[in-house]
């Protein structure tokens, strides 16, 4: 029977990590990290993820400023409030929670927010340098996946690590920091042939949204399993991507939904920004 | 018996394509597409590299310059040539020929180009709009070789291919031009267990570097074998990464060295810099 990965006490202890780095830095250099976060629209989920990310910054000790604008606003003011943004001192990262309302163009909205302040990971150059293996802002789900193999003591070098799902906040950093880690890293996604690559994997990782599609019996014995998905399944609950039980009866770790992935998110875009703010904003360099 | 990849031809051919566009483009628009080619030092692979660029830019009727320096350069000094080459219009694409002497900073000089004539598709721009999917300029080398896929008729979708070598130049932007083709990509290192890897690929790329690293009998049986390897043996033969003769009788298609992705590189370069020219030079975004 596989141990439980439990992300919400990691989670809790980054987090812990990071008010005791703030409040150091505001008694030593006077320095109060700030978060901004955007919202457009009333999608109930992005009103609840930013009220999370938020409360998440307060609790450390951050500054932080919900701008919320109707789900009318144009591309240009858009992004004026992000030039606005870039260009206030006070704010040292910058997050337009997604979904955008369809009008809006969201890889110009993303790539206008300056590289530096860019603490989801998800502006271009920020994704490049992480390709090219030069320090950069990366994306926080698979970040927090990260630190939760580091914390089982799963070393990836030299293990099978596959990734299904191919995403551009998950599946796609995720099979770079693997790689960088020294994994053979294999990316799957609809046309792959699921329960051939599951049975190879030391390392499982999945998030593709679709409730149970990865079943338990195709897992690798000893397989560390990682589960990023979040389903809602008609009686409410929440189910991962990974069918638990079973599966939990063949890996030797593997993360709970909810209580696994979830909570490393907003842990590691508090730790981002706090990176962000320790490195002082530079003046662009492009 | 594996039919062989004639590079050469292919190569031949895209340079066919690229100079009658270029004669249509002076005809209709009066615009020349230009190459600038700054080689640093004296490494005489560079020199032959160099002037293979220059001969193939000339063969299609672009204009290109050799911009030659001392090794003795210093940061500041090639920084300013590249900023001279950036803002000259006549210069559609700009190429810094690797390696640079060791007291250079390469990653700096490469990301001071400007991401529009970027035609090796090394700035982190390029990388990161590769990864995340949207329009780039893109790596030679694995670019050439999606071209030698699509001559053979080899369709990625759903098959498994495996890349070997992870560099920034090959290996890396490879895996993603296959995944974003469909394929199942698994990315491979001196840390994978090769003979295992190997023989699950329907395709194989393998970028090395290392004499015939890869054995004729690991290649699954009908594979399409592309080795981008050039090792020189000691009675000056070039051999590839892969066992050719032993490979050859197992694989469906196989890349020759030299002769198979040798050419492909350099004619991916003068497609990238028609393309350049053709886009037009937009004013910087970023």
């Amino acid at each position: 029977m596989a141990q439980l990965i439990d992300g919400k006490a990691v989670a809790a202890r980054v987090r812990a990590e990071v008010k005791s780095e703030v409040a150091r830095l505001q008694a030593e250099r006077g320095l109060i990290p700030g978060l901004a976060v955007v919202r457009v629209g009333d999608d109930p989920a992005s009103q609840v993820y930013v009220a999370g990310k938020k409360k998440a910054a307060e609790e450390v000790g951050f500054r932080s400023w919900e701008h919320h604008r109707d789900s009318s606003i144009s591309q240009d003011e858009l992004l004026a409030l992000v030039h606005r943004l870039n260009e206030d001192p006070a704010v040292h990262g910058i997050l337009v929670q997604l979904p955008l309302p369809r009008h809006l163009d969201a890889d110009a909205i993303l790539s206008s927010v300056r590289p530096e302040k860019d603490v989801d990971g998800f502006h271009p150059l920020n994704a490049g340098s992480l390709l090219l293996g030069r320090p950069a802002t990366r994306a926080c789900t698979p970040l927090g996946v990260m630190r939760l193999l580091e914390e089982v003591g799963c070393e990836p070098a030299g293990k099978n690590a596959v990734v299904v799902g191919r995403s551009n906040i998950v599946g796609k950093p995720m099979a770079l920091m693997l790689l960088q880690r020294n994994a053979t890293v294999t990316l799957c996604h609809s046309k792959s042939d699921l329960p051939a690559e599951v049975s190879r994997a030391d390392i499982l990782v999945v998030a593709v949204g679709v409730r149970e599609l990865i079943k338990g019996a195709w897992v690798k014995p000893g397989a560390v399993v990682i589960d990023v998905g979040m389903n809602r399944k008609e009686d409410g609950k929440l189910v991962g991507d990974v069918e638990f039980t079973a599966a939990a009866e063949r890996a030797s770790f593997i993360t709970p939904v909810p209580g696994g992935v979830g909570p490393m998110t907003i842990a590691m875009l508090i730790r981002n920004t706090l990176e962000a703010a320790m490195r002082g904003v530079t003046p662009p360099s492009h």
